[in-house]
Formats: structure tokens, sequence, C-alpha cells
């Protein structure tokens, strides 16, 4: 195992926010070690066109964005390891080892911005249409969809909110959830029932989503019953919760129930020396431009905590 | 005057805030109305090149970056009046009424995007040089005064922040502060003066910025014996403070002493339908991606408050 020591910040994950906080961390010549991750990139890299990340008028590809932020970070000397972080724990009470299969950092801070995944369906034709009609975002994505008849599959708070906001797009739109009833707040079920675009089907549960080159329909069991039906359809929408990546801190600062990294001022966590930013903290905005700003600020504080410490 | 009524939300301020607000909002096919100001465009357009908004490893200059949001929110369907808000009042519990000089708006909901500008020092080559050395922002420009001698104006702790930040590029800082000890925290003065780059001029005042197409100079006058000499430098960086641009606001949500905007969570007033975003709020990141980061936020919470009260 190779061992690097005196970096001044190590940062995980290379979503806008890693990325981001890379940039900013570089100019101030403060030599961020990027660990990028064996899939680097987040969730960006498997979207297509991004309409609503400000500076591209004309829209950018999510792969094109993120290789555009990682050069920038390069250009201004950002070291980048494409390797998983596996673990981080303190050496002493000022310095954090920070482990990945092969090497072994040690440093005075550490930036956490390794985001969050969607939850799947683990069905047939969800992973061959993901960005050609299968979706988790309808505010990223629903603007793709005018006159167009859309799915969402879900039942809580951000199901209803995902189908009302494809409602102003979509001709139609079908909520699919597995259960009797929804666990969304009255007040969400509502607004959905009184919306004359929105249909739903109960007790029931994706089996397949269907297509050619894109999204066309999905196979749909009824748990009740057990009999199998066909909807056609041009988008399916996910919105069954995401997933903080968080297993590996093993409890070295604080989180949620669910996951979530707990901060303060979205930036610091519970331990002096690490900070968050991006969707591994922010389980509510969870866009480019909010993962890049807050990555941003996680660096200008990093910036400030080590200069106050360690007179850099 | 002419009227327009039934608006769902009007943006005051073309920065980055507004224009992102503006994408979200006109994306989200809520119609938003753009107040960008007769000067639009907010401080980039004061600036030269860009070189850590993320997503042009290149870096962009600033109006071509204001342009392109710009560009953006129209394409989505922003309308836009190249004027300036001159007040805002109730028109009645739920409805708001935003003057400017030739019409009024009636909205349900208004951002307040209308950003700070940068206290300045009213000498002659000020505004001649601005951009071409002279500056308010080390985190924006440090990096192009590498092996530099530049000049920071202030004596509290941004000014220290400043000085600081600019020795790790420029060979020489000098702090010109007009009073005999500076306002700054000890902790920082300290520091400013363990730092060898740095020098500090007391009871001084600059009475003229010199120089051919850019910085090449300072005149300074020694207010005790008012003595005159002239420095040699590259860059003058004002950290005298910034002001936010409120006033026609005129007591309609709390704001600080100085006349920031009070807010939750960054986006929200004390005033339920008025929302804010951008660099009004913040008086301590000032970057075009925070900037932009909350305006997306605040676009998502005008959104969702929208469509909570009138179901849109």
């Amino acid at each position: 195992m190779t061992y690097y020591e005196n970096c001044n910040v190590v940062v995980i994950g290379s979503g806008p926010a890693g990325l981001t906080s890379c940039i900013y961390l570089s100019r101030a010549r403060l030599d961020p070690i990027l660990l990028a991750g064996v899939n680097w990139g987040g969730q960006l890299m498997r979207t297509s066109i991004i309409e609503n990340y400000p500076g591209f008028p004309n829209g950018i590809d999510g792969p094109s964005l993120i290789k555009n932020m990682l050069d920038q970070a390069i250009n201004f000397g950002t070291k980048v390891y494409y390797e998983n972080a596996k673990s981080i724990s303190m050496l002493n009470e000022n310095l954090f080892e920070v482990y990945t299969e092969n090497t072994k950092f040690i440093s005075r801070s550490v930036l956490i911005a390794t985001g969050a995944e969607p939850k799947t369906l683990d069905v047939p034709g969800e992973k061959e249409f993901w960005g050609k009609g299968v979706s988790t975002c309808a505010t990223c994505d629903g603007a793709l969809f005018k006159n167009k008849y859309v799915v969402v599959v879900g039942g809580g708070d951000s199901a209803m909110e995902e189908a009302l906001f494809l409602s102003k797009f979509a001709t139609k739109v079908t909520i699919i959830h597995r259960r009797e009833i929804f666990k969304a707040s009255m007040i969400m079920q509502e607004k959905v029932n009184s919306n004359a675009k929105i249909e739903k089907i109960m007790n029931s549960e994706i089996l397949e989503i269907v297509g050619k080159n894109k999204v066309e329909g999905v196979k749909i069991k009824n748990k009740n019953n057990n009999e199998i039906a066909y909807l056609a359809c041009d988008g399916v929408f996910l919105a069954i919760g995401h997933k903080p990546i968080t297993s590996f801190l093993n409890g070295i600062v604080e989180t949620t129930e669910e996951g979530y990294i707990l901060s303060h001022n979205n930036v610091f966590t519970s331990r002096e020396g690490i900070f968050v930013a991006g969707d591994v903290e922010d389980n509510k905005y969870r866009q480019a431009i909010t993962a890049a700003g807050n990555g941003c600020k996680a660096a200008l504080e990093i910036e400030k905590w080590l200069r106050m410490k360690y007179n850099i």
C-alpha cells in the first residue's frame, strides 16, 4: 500500500459538489487530493441533455459538463485518484486517515461529496432505458415530456410532487403504487386527486419497462389478483427515494436514519475537520447547480479553517 | 403607466441568482417576469475572465456568462423588462405591487435578487481600471496576480483575509488603511503580522490609481503629515465592504443594519410570498456559483409555495 502524507484536504466524490470544491481549493493553492471513485462523475454521467445548468443556453450533456469541471479542477492542480474511498479514521486528534484499496492518505481535513443514488426497481428495461425515458427527477427532465404520457412510481410526498409537476407538461400522468394507500400527506393527496390529468393505479408494481430505443410502455402486475397489464407510456419517473453514499464512513460523522450527513449551514459536519457538500447532505434540492454552490461554500470554509488552524 | 396583473412571480435582479431562478421558474412554466434593471447583469458585467465558474475549463468572461444565462432564461419563456424596480407594496393580503418607472406589476410572489455593490474609493483611475487591476474579490482574481505586487485597501477582517489569500500568489502585499489601527479581530491581525509577504501602511488613503492600460501604481497620502507618496503595484483590491441594494424595499422585509435581507435557509424572507437569493442576502460567500445555487433553491421554493397556495 502506498502512503501519502501532509495532505491539506482529501475530497471524496466527483459530482458537481466535489469538482467545484476542487476548482476552488486548487485555485487557492491548497493542493487537494480528489478521490474521484472508480465510476467517477456521479449521477450526471447517466443523464443526457441538461437544460437547467446556468451558463449553457442550448443545454449540455451530463458527461460533458462533468468532464469540463474535472478538466477545470485538474488545470488548477487538483490531483485525481480514480479509486473508491473505503474508510476514514482518526490517526490522532488532528489528522485523518483515508483509505482506498491501494492507497492511504493522511490529511488535515476531508470533504465528503459522495452524493446519493436513486433507489431503483431492478426490473428489466430500467437500466437499458435510463436517460431514455427512465428518470428520477421531474424538475430536471419533465420539460422534455411535453404532450407525452408518463408514469410516476411511488407513494410519498415526492411522488405526488413529481406527478403534479409533470402534469404541467404531460397529457396524462399515472401514478403507480405498490400499496393500497399513499403514505403522502393528505394535502398532497388532495392536490393529486383534484388534478384531472393524474390517474392512480394502486396495489400494483412494475414488472418490466418495455421499448425499442426508448421507453414505450410498462408491464404492471396487480398484487391483489396477480393480473398483468400493459400500459403504453413515454416516460417512467422513479420517485421511490434516494440512498446517500455514506456506509464507508462507519459513523465518523452524524447522519440521519437514512444515512444523510447532518450538517450545519450545509457544509459543517458533527466532526471538526470533516466537511460535506452536495446530495450526500441535501435530500431536498438535489440539483447540479445547488450541489456546485455548496461545493464552493465548503471549499471556502475549508480554506478559512486551514488558514486559522495551520496558517496556510 | 402600464399595468400587468396575474403574475405568478416577479424576479428583481439579473445577476446569477435572478437569472438562475428565471431559468428554473420559466422551465416550470410559471411565466416569471424579470425586472433586469437598466444596467442589467450585476457585478459580473464588470469583471473580465472568470476562472472558477464550474463548467468552463478555460474560463469565461463575465458578460458572456451573464448573456448565456439570460438567453437560457429567455429560451424557456422568461419575459424581461430592462427597468429598475422602484418600490414594492401590498395590494391586499395576497398580492404584491411592484413598480418600475413606467410599469406596475401585480404578482403573487416576488424574488429579490438585486445583489450588492462593492463600496468604492471614488478616486481617479478606479473606474477606468476596474477589472484591469482593480478588484473587489481576492478569491475570484487573486490567482491572476502570481508573482505580482498588490495593494489591499481596508482594515477589517475581510481586508486581512484578502491580504492573507493574496500572499499565496503575490510577491508582496501592502495593506493600506486610513486609520491608526485595524478594526479586524486580533487573531487575523496576528496572522497578517506574522506573514513576511505582507506590509502595512496606516493612516493613509489612496488619492489616485495610476496606469496606462492597467494598474501600475497608487498615489497615497499620509493623513498625519499630508505627505504624498507613489507606490508601484499591479493590483488594487478594495476590501472596504459591500452595499446591498435594498433601499427600494422600504422595510417590506426585515434586513440587517447594513441592509442585507435577513433570511431563513438563504431564501425565505420575513414576509410570506417574498423570497430572496444571492448577494443581497449573502454577505459571506458572494460567488457567482453560490448565487446561482441559491437562485435555484429560491425558484424551487417559490414553485412549491405557489403549488401549495394556488394549485399551480
